[in-house]
């Protein structure tokens, strides 16, 4: 085990690629190494990207990649957007315009499915973040399409997180009311070039300006930037507005700081736990017999969903809690 | 609570917006109430349309609520996309537009909040679904996103799944290929007017034929439409279509039918259990003294979430476990 540590520290990409195997694969092994890992972790600066399908937001990210690592830095990029071009989901050609990055040792990407299922993908994406951390990535990437809670509890992980958006959106401008508003602090007008920009840039500001869930402690104003992602010269702003953002969370109060880390911990401690719950006890109750004879009871109308819940659930706490009852104990069979 | 169940049976519409409100907040009581229900249910046809923000879906859905309320049926509508003009994200304009249809007694229109959370949404959609159609509902359209697992879960609730895009959504059409692709029983792509339809029409049957995952045993081939939502006479094709699907399920042989409705069973019962399970052993861990210690040894870096995490469950099982006892054994208090 401490031969896979290493490498993972030292950044040796096939191990680290077959330890986020294990992590979306539910491996129960893999606790252990992430544990062995979490020590080496709270280096990498984390850059959450969200937007609607549709706006540019690979494209954007393609150029930012090409950016931090002129700065000698090494970068990772997790898509949790199933629609990315980095994605499973991807169109061939958008694939291949990705790939160019493949060919540097310094940039890894890697695209979470949905397979996680009940909070899964938001809890094995931040295992990923942790392993990527620990392998020393000079910035983290994480791409998600930015609706639902899922979403929003992965871009949390983030310190900077970028809204993208483009003009004539329409309902998309509703996106980022629904959960962008409140994660975002940087806002991307991207593809310009359309028109309209200076309206939705207006629209934007106009609701942050409304935003009360905004932290009134938080003095950092989120500038609304108009850019063509495809041009270099327009990302750097991009860039530069990312390094603002970052000093200004360097500039704020310890206590500050430890609120906002605490936040941060304490989210990514209920979702493990919530994960584990989950996995442990109903992997079983799917595959048991009782639950198959309870479907053929509601399908006869003999019983209803939500009391067939009850029979299932307090029987599956009863067995579950023996066994650990019985390893507490010293009594049952290795853990 | 009789009188209460008489009253949602009767499309009483203040006691079934009472009963949601509750469904939502997770009132432990509403479990009766939806197991006095559920055998008045199976009788409503459900229609999911899901699609990026920004394609149409809601001036879709308004025009064909007027279509289906034409035959004299009631018509519910789920919005479970955060970005939804019938949501709480919506913009003033969009929302009085949509005002309309709630002069209409036989038109019901609930938004969904994105607040549940690890499953809680599903399960609480479906939840809402089943009042619904308790209370009679000709139809039900529930609209979603199409994007992550929690939404296709709720797709999956749907007898006819709707999957809407338009023209020049590039990264757009990946999101049909993630998830809709599966889902969809009719394509629809809106807003021909912006040129290109034909070409994002050849690529969604492209799509169509690639795709392995389609059931072999499900004969029905995908329409796709070309069509102008605003157009009232180009979404009596969608009608037509939705009525051919409909005429198709009702044709399959009984145990494919029965196959079909245990599928659905399965998943509504697992998403239930799991919901409760999240519900009844995390809510505590949250608030207990020993969580808030382990957030600051995190933070200390006196330990990991990893092995906190195993500190909190095995304690949380075993408290929860023995009450359960308890209460089987009649010793514990009242359920």
């Amino acid at each position: 085990m401490d031969n896979i540590i290493d490498k993972v520290l030292n950044a040796d990409l096939k191990t680290v690629a077959h330890l986020i195997r294990d992590v979306e694969d539910g491996i129960p092994e893999v606790q252990e190494y992430l544990k062995a890992l979490y020590p080496h972790t709270g280096k990498s600066y984390i850059i959450g990207v969200t937007g609607a399908p549709g706006v540019g937001k690979s494209t954007l990210i393609d150029q930012l990649i090409g950016k931090l690592r002129n700065n000698s830095n090494t970068v990772a990029v997790i898509a949790v957007d199933p629609t990315s071009p980095f994605s499973d989901g991807a169109i061939l050609g958008d694939r291949i315009r990705m790939q160019r990055h493949n060919l540097d040792d310094g940039v890894f990407i890697k695209s979470m499915a949905t397979r996680g299922h009940f909070g899964g993908l938001t809890q094995s994406t931040r295992s990923v973040i942790n392993i990527l951390d620990a392998m020393g990535s000079g910035y983290i990437i994480v791409e998600t399409v930015g609706v639902g809670q899922d979403e929003v509890d992965i871009v949390k992980t983030a310190h900077t997180t970028v809204v993208v958006t483009m003009p004539g959106m329409g309902d998309g401008l509703q996106a980022i009311k629904a959960g962008g508003l409140e994660i975002g602090d940087i806002f991307v007008i991207n593809k310009v070039h359309l028109g309209g920009a200076d309206n939705t840039a207006a629209d934007i500001s106009l609701m942050l300006n409304l935003d009360q869930r905004r932290r009134k402690e938080n003095n950092w104003t989120p500038p609304v930037l108009k850019i063509e992602a495809t041009s270099s010269e327009e990302i750097n702003s991009l860039v530069r507005e990312i390094e603002n953002h970052k000093s200004f969370l360097q500039s704020l109060p310890n206590p500050t700081k430890a609120q906002i880390a605490k936040s941060k911990i304490k989210n990514e401690l209920l979702e493990i736990t919530q994960a584990r719950v989950i996995q442990e006890t109903l992997k079983e109750i799917n595959e048991s017999e009782e639950f198959i004879t309870l479907v053929d009871d509601i399908f006869e109308k003999r019983t209803d969903p939500y009391s067939a819940s009850e029979k299932i659930m307090p029987q599956r706490f009863l067995s579950l809690s023996f066994a650990k009852i019985n390893r507490g104990l010293g009594l049952g069979e290795k853990a």
